[in-house]
């Protein structure tokens, strides 16, 4: 099995040098690491909990923005969509779609997605049990792409509450596809502060060491250099400083596991 | 506070005398036993559990079906979107436009349902808390509509499982708006046959008699004269012949919930 | 179907004259509206969340109490046990013997419960499915007593909350046994206050109403004359004074909803 | 932090030769691979789904039996308690007490046991949230006894399913108490086989791997020569032929995470 990959970067775009600077320490940290590195960040939030969230860049700057990260770094980028226009118009930019995990089972954009040709990475949704992957898989699979990765970003567990069930990582995997495990949205409280979201950053590398001692193909963190004033998803974002020393530990654990591969 | 409306029709619009057959019934049920009636019915399912589900008319059609089938009986017709261009067209046709569960956080939807001036119908989704509704209402009340319900249809519980839970009406009834009680979505299994959801329609009538005993403003529920063979949601949605007499029991207790409404 | 029965007292006894008052207003509300009344209290909380919270009289004294309360007001009553010494000492008092919702999967107290020939109300578990409750009725009826009863009281939902599951009511009744609805319990918050529980007392009589509209065999409520200075549960406690209206209402519930009963 | 300890052993004892074979096979194994290593085993299943399920060899012969295996291996051993009486009965014997996860609120066994002065492992009932445990922590320390273990096993999760949330590891540690991560308990399925529980083997080396990884004090894992015909626990338990392969694996694990200790 291939080393981990590391998919981070902010939660939305701010400003080219914001990203810039980002992916300029990521970039670094992965190479020194030896980890694959994909950059990440949203130019549009669709779905803030309430209306005054900032949504960030907009389609046009974003992937304007997201093009230059690519370029600058050498790096793969990866953004996520939302509705099918974006999917045609995002993929001629970007190396890896990501479908969000509210539309997961929306069949347009998945069609959409899958026939850019591009990397479709789907999140699972909070309301999915894992082996429903399957049904997703199919659909993007209809339209001959096969290039396919599955997120666990958590599901609902009660009110304001995720929880990430570990299983879930290698039944996905029974799909044959990569599975990507989301650090930082599966520490997520939705709405736990009425307006925005809360979370519990404290355990995002908890969820990353866990899941890369199963053994999983790429971890998904979203990272800030000052995560209390990020635009959004604030505290769940590990701090930017910490992420060189969580990246070379995680593939410490990458190297322990794939060396006793798990077997179902 | 005025008596129960009643939100029914087949889940997915199968043909246009379909769609008339069914309205007919419900509307002489509903008129025997005092109920104000809306129709309900999907022009497109855009969220099947697989790619091999029956999605439907498509929108052209499906309008032109739920225009006549709003002038032959004289009903309001409610139906679901899925996208901002779909608002638009649709609330040209229908009074209530229905915006899914999955999409229930997507600004951009709620605030064009919103602009039609059209009621707005949010399906409450299965991965949120019933207060976070009120951060809906704020988004589509931004576009000066205030003519909004709100409805419970079940919050994750495990895997292949909802649970409704009967606190959340109460709760969304402080945002001030009507709550809705979907009693045959409730009670569906998503995913709970691999390829498509199971349900237990036996239970339908439970949660539609628990919620008309707690006062809610409407009551929303799924039919088929042979649910076994129907495009979708079959195994929760309730037969046809057994509909007048639910609705008028419903009303029953809708009277005596209403004439002793519970304070918070 | 019989009339509703209603199980109701203070969660704790606290002296003879205070469960007098209560047994009292309780026994004269329930003859006015036509109910039948179990008077409950308990002896000894065994499993307080923490170990400062008041346990109560002790089995003694308490046994003595419900006595008198038995007498006084020649009514049943009922108490929890919490091993199975205390079943046959019990036993000797009550007429039904309460198994908490923790204990109801411990094979020796269901057999002791048993063999006193008493009734015997077994709690389901937060941890259980409804469907698990044969299971329990299988072990209670190896001792030869067939006169048992099953109380919803709520399930694990996420951290620190509860659901009550409307569905359990009519799959618990597949036993063949009555079902009861603990309407105060179904709405605590578990551990909600760190060193006690919290509840929603305002939530109770939605839970009531609705298995009341179900068609229950009997209602459970906790109540308390000053719920805020009761010595456990008090968050979730109905005030006493709002009972004889509660129950005039849940009457007129169970009668139209056994006159109409549902079919599984 | 010191490294790993392993609890492992049959879910029951079944005979003394048995529990021999088993005890001298993990001594061997963990040996190897530097891991501490205590043997566990139950004289007595109290709370088996079903009436016919099997409860064991009984506390005399039980405890005959568990003090054999602890001199002829020169292991300390573990069982669990189901009453107050049992607790000095079995202190005298094992090295610690274990509460079950149901009984973990019952505050009388709770002090029994801590009055033994033995160590006690508490399993978090799978109806708390991790930072209950602190409660139970001041139950059993008002003793005097502060040798306290803290066991994760899973809690509900839907019906007739658990989920193990991975930072209940951390969060328990927080009382300053070892946390024990049990591996074969937190995959079972309860109920899940209608008369008994299932489980789900295969993923219990996922949830050792991914506990190791965060740093736990402890691993608890059942295991059995022929799982399948255990009698009691079999769909979860680890075949015992894949023991020492695993724990060799989890000290690597625990090597690195303990070398990088998680900080909150």
């Amino acid at each position: 099995d291939r080393p981990l990959t590391v998919i981070a970067g902010p939660c939305q775009l701010e400003s080219e040098d914001h990203a810039q600077m980002i992916a300029g320490v990521l970039k670094e940290a992965c190479n020194a690491a030896g980890a694959q590195f994909i950059f990440k960040a949203s130019y549009d939030k669709a779905n803030r909990t309430s209306l005054s969230g900032k949504r960030g860049l907009g389609i046009e700057k974003g992937l304007q923005v997201l093009q230059s990260v690519a370029r600058a770094n050498d790096v793969p980028v990866l953004t996520d969509v939302h509705n099918e226009a974006q999917c045609a118009q995002a993929g001629e930019v970007v190396d890896v779609l990501q479908i969000p995990a509210f539309l997961c089972r929306q069949t347009d954009i998945l069609l959409a997605a899958g026939e850019t040709g591009k990397a479709v990475n789907v999140k699972k949704g909070q309301f999915l049990a894992p082996w429903e992957m399957q049904n997703i898989v199919d659909k993007i699979e209809s339209t001959g792409n096969k290039n396919i990765l599955l997120t666990e970003r958590g599901t609902t567990f009660g009110y304001n509450t995720l929880v990430a069930d570990m299983r879930s990582l290698p039944q996905m995997a029974q799909t044959g596809y990569p599975v990507v495990m989301d650090a930082t949205h599966s520490v997520a409280q939705p709405g736990g502060k009425g307006g925005s979201s809360g979370g519990q950053r404290e355990f995002a590398p908890v969820m990353a060491r866990a899941a890369a001692s199963i053994g999983v193909a790429a971890i998904f963190m979203e990272t800030h250099e000052d995560p209390d004033t990020a635009p959004s998803d604030g505290p769940n974002m590990i701090y930017l400083d910490q992420m060189p020393g969580l990246i070379n530990l995680l593939m410490q654990f990458d190297a322990l596991a794939k060396s006793h591969p798990l077997t179902f």
